[in-house]
């Protein structure tokens, strides 16, 4: 049933699935009037715009490899049956921020999809130094809502423990225990290095107790706390947005785990960002600062809000009695503060990785200057280490800690 | 395919499967010769002792129904196929101290094993005041061993997450989210109290906020931390042992969870028995505390170990240097505080239940004076109040904590 699909080969199996062919074309209309254009440049699948004279759509289709290596790293495509299950709850909660899903098939591991031709991509936009008015509130929404209303907080014991079990995502969990929490830490030879990085500083912190005990703290959370559905790979690649507009695409790697690890791996990307500006570029600085602290700080009160109206509506016996919403509330404080930590910790990770493990992020990568961009990644670095093995008290805390490592 | 068996129906059902008759009867042996009787005295399952010439077993079959309330209380009977696939799991990974299994059957619900009559149940033991020399280094063992070797500490990524989705035992974690965690804070219709206890005392803790809140971060850990497959039911009565040997029976609540449920229900109902005893049993009280202290210690140092020598074996890249033994030990430390932090948390939560809630435990109830059995939960329940609410640094802290509250 399933096959691999190529420029040419795409156009005869719409022709042959009257749920796409109708989407794009009239009844009869010739497939001859359909173009297709393979547009992927991810790590994992091939992405092709469809367009007819009416429309144009995206179609995307996991290979059973890892595309970015070849045939000879299998990776099984079951990885499109999570994405697409994903993407059908996550649009259900949060549907602006969703791209509108057309037509999904788990036998050719394939998903039709709204284009988002309007929109771009968030990492890009901010080496562009683009600012976007509306992403702090939109992306702390998704956030709260996608990870509130899939939690033990919103849906029933049954229902959450299914999900749990239907998202069991063994082999993307596989690539993040490896490639987030374990290679960065060790000689491993996947890992990749800028050459003017001064190798002193990699090899003392992947031997300092306090380090390795708190990321291999990080890397137990994330195997074992299954709180909410996660996105599992809230980068700033994985946000198309224009002024008015966000969506969040390509949730493959989603399964039950910690929740802050959307919020921290997001917010990473954001710091990074701002490690990578140069020391005059001021405004877009602070723009970025303010990102961090607006998101969290939204997350916050939006993930608490959730949690109390929920529990308003819903007068659960046990907390029923004169004063209880108040306690209640100090048992949504308690427990944003943990998903706090969580978040910088993970946040943390996010750093290390992507300045010593095999991935790397295009807004560090593109600084043409090897021996500022070490300068960078050395800050980085210092920064990760500090801000993991340390406790801040709010965001604020946190954020005048980056700047003490910003200094190029 | 199932049916619920009886003590008539059951020797047919024998003569027709050839694997428990060989078991039990020579090939041209009558079934007359079989003896089959109904001891069970459990809330669940239906339990009889067979008896041939040359042998005696145990068969235990589940029904589709909740047995101590009748039919119209549904229970479906997959919880036999988790109990059979934990005593297998159990049984490899300590084999002296699981009975031995010799037959199962996922249609037919049911489990045939060793009959251990030359064994008795730990909880009426020690109202009997009995003492086992070796009960705290054998249940010790179980708990480091069973709780080791299934955790992502020992297994690969991949089995240990198969393990979790296979052990999605949602029925009977819903009836301990419920009955532990729930309902006896609240005023629940299932809730059942000793007439003579002090309600206001139970009101009290019941709008208390610190408790409220504590309790809630128990029941959310015990829904949320897939850390190892528990027993899930490991009071005194899934015991059975005599002076050399000690056997953990009835693994139906198996699934996987936060490590220290486990061992904070065995210690509350070692505590519990403890609170039970009246003033002048000096001795026994003595003894009682040093199960308390003897379980989690050794239970502490021999968890400690299986990471430290697993890790010694495995010699993973990433703790791999100079130093890094330390390093692990570190991390051993810490995790253990935390694992002993969880369970002293839920040793208080079985505390409250077994107390307000709707299942007792016969140390307690078989006090026939209600005056004194209503001190004897007084204390419990401040007791419980106290522990679940502070930070200990260890179990000799513990211990005095228990004793402050032990004055009838």
């Amino acid at each position: 049933m399933y096959k691999i699909l190529d420029e040419d080969s795409i156009k005869g199996y719409i022709d042959s699935t009257s749920e796409i062919r109708s989407l794009l074309l009239d009844k009869d209309e010739s497939i001859e009037n359909l173009e297709a254009k393979e547009i992927g440049d991810g790590n994992l699948n091939f992405v092709y715009i469809i367009k007819s004279k009416k429309r144009s759509l995206v179609l995307k289709q996991a290979v059973p490899f890892l595309r970015c290596v070849g045939v000879e790293y299998p990776l099984s495509r079951i990885r499109m049956t999570f994405e697409i299950e994903a993407l059908k709850i996550e649009k259900e909660i949060c549907p602006s921020f969703v791209p509108e899903i057309y037509y999904s098939s788990h036998d050719m591991s394939l998903v039709v999809m709204q284009n988002l031709d309007k929109h771009k991509i968030l990492r890009e936009e901010m080496i562009n130094r683009e600012v976007f008015p509306l992403l702090s509130q939109h992306i702390s929404t998704f956030l709260a809502d996608t990870l509130f209303y899939t939690s033990d907080f919103y849906l029933n014991s049954t229902k959450k423990k299914e999900n749990v079990k239907k998202f069991t995502n063994i082999e993307l969990c596989k690539i993040t225990e490896d490639f987030i929490f374990t290679h960065p830490y060790e000689e491993n030879e996947t890992n990749e290095y800028n050459p003017k990085l001064d190798m002193n500083i990699v090899n003392r912190f992947r031997k300092d107790r306090d380090i390795k005990v708190a990321v291999a703290k990080m890397k137990y959370k994330f195997m074992t706390e299954a709180q909410a559905l996660l996105h599992g790979d809230l980068h700033t690649g994985s946000i198309m947005l224009n002024k008015k507009e966000t969506y969040v695409i390509d949730p493959e790697f989603a399964f039950y785990g910690p929740i802050g690890f959307d919020i921290g791996i997001y917010l990473a990307n954001l710091t990074m960002s701002y490690f990578s500006l140069e020391f005059i570029e001021i405004k877009y600085k602070e723009y970025i600062k303010c990102m961090i602290i607006d998101t969290w700080e939204l997350f916050a009160n939006k993930f608490k809000a959730n949690m109390i109206n929920h529990e308003k509506r819903q007068k659960s016996l046990q907390w029923n009695y004169k004063g209880s919403l108040e306690h209640y509330e100090y048992f949504a404080d308690e427990f944003i503060k943990k998903l706090f930590d969580d978040s910088i910790g993970f946040l943390a990770c996010e750093m290390f990785r992507r300045t010593v493990g095999l991935a790397k992020v295009a807004d560090i990568v593109k600084i043409k200057d090897l021996k500022r961009r070490a300068i960078v990644e050395k800050n980085m670095l210092e920064c990760a280490s500090k801000l993991i093995t340390s406790k801040y008290k709010d965001i604020d805390e946190v954020i005048k800690e980056i700047e003490k490592y910003d200094n190029q």
